[in-house]
């Protein structure tokens, strides 16, 4: 199977997944769980999309790693080999309180390289892919690669954690954007970027199973994703990061390197 | 014609309005000008969607008063008789940059009292509205009473200048807060609100046009909507609003009072 057919059979799943937590909205009784403080939450949904992932890809990748947020890990002390990122739910608190604007997300890496991702905005119907080097897709559609342009020009997305503890750097880059836009999940951020819906999303440091399929992704529109620093992302560990057009990514960083 | 066979009515423009703006996003060409600043836009989609709802109200309702965003306004020193508040493009900023996260909106007040309202979230296809005592809709769906709760167990949606200008309340809220949430249209956060998506909207002063069918549709659902320092709306001046169930309002009201 090559990395086409094998992202029809996965888009196959993740659409799946979609089908399943569009239903359980249905649910009124939906059990919800604090993980880490109030604002941390973790659903049997959440569980169960993960376990659905991991039991499609043991039966048909036997051999393949899996790293997943509800706490599916093989043992994993390199990137070497085949190893599959799972976020079941990108945005519980969104999911719980509004019921829309989260998202499932899927990633495969090859040897620490990127050659699959997924995000299915669940809510709205509309799920990205990419196939190493094919570009990104939403639905049938192929997205155009991004043109650079500076962040005065464009809208900049932030996450909560952000706006709350980093205000100095924050403030500049608010004031130097056309405007701030903040939705509470880091995929549908990440697709915000690779959509040109925003110029640059800029955050506190976020987990692999949160930004894996974005980092993927935006290899394929010329997009630059870095830790905010200008760092290369190092997916054994937690990452603040930035993602943007080129030029917009140069500006940004000496925010966070002065 | 009563106010719900006139709700009839003005809910096909609404939605002819909401057809002609998605059609204009299929437009490469798009006419951008500049009005306070560069993210205060206007587009020659902005003026021509008021046109034809002014178009529409002289026709049907030659004697009402109308108070549009772009310009259209009748002689008006007080809330005497029918007044039409026009917001043809709301989020406009969003319109250009995100093709997406905008709304056009109506509302319709007698002697200063909202009787109907309308906002069309135009790329998700919903179209809100509400006559007086009948209730809020989406679509064909009532929308449900909202219960009390406090900002603690929800999310709190701010405005892009609320996040840069008077940040010591801001951060206070946002604490306080799940989390915090910025479309960057004010019809729609207020639309979050009513569907208790999120659990307050606090804002910097706007004017009439950003507010008034959210402030219509907010009574119907036993919502608090004031100025955020609890005084009542003046609907002939632009008011920082608050817009939360009674519990909330109560609580974000002494941050801006202390």
């Amino acid at each position: 199977m090559n990395y086409k057919e094998m992202a029809e059979l996965v888009k196959g799943w993740v659409e799946e997944a979609g089908d399943l937590l569009r239903e359980s909205l249905q649910n009124t009784s939906l059990k919800v769980e604090e993980k880490t403080n109030p604002s941390d939450l973790v659903t049997e949904m959440d569980k169960s999309i993960e376990a659905f992932y991991v039991e499609k890809i043991r039966a048909h990748f036997p051999d393949h790693k899996i790293y997943g947020e509800e706490g599916t890990y093989d043992e994993i002390n390199d990137l070497d080999g085949f190893i599959w990122v799972i976020d079941p739910i990108d945005g519980t608190l969104n999911y719980v309180k509004q019921k829309s604007n989260f998202c499932s997300m899927l990633a495969l890496f090859k040897d620490g390289e990127g050659v699959l991702a997924f995000i299915n905005d669940v809510i709205h119907e509309d799920v990205y892919y990419s196939v190493q080097g094919e570009g990104v897709y939403c639905n049938e559609r192929r997205l155009e690669p991004i043109e650079e342009h500076p962040l005065k020009e464009g809208l900049l997305a932030i996450n909560t954690k952000m706006a709350l503890s980093e205000m100095e750097e924050a403030q500049q880059l608010i004031d130097e954007a056309l405007g701030v836009r903040l939705i509470g999940s880091a995929g549908l951020e990440m697709v915000q970027v690779l959509m040109n819906r925003v110029s640059a999303y800029v955050t506190t440091p976020l987990q692999t199973w949160d930004i894996a399929p974005g980092y993927v992704m935006a290899q394929e529109l010329g997009l630059t994703f870095t830790q905010r620093t200008g760092e290369p992302i190092d997916l054994m560990k937690k990452n603040a990061i930035l993602i943007a057009n080129p030029l917009a990514h140069k500006e940004i960083v000496k925010t966070f390197i002065n």
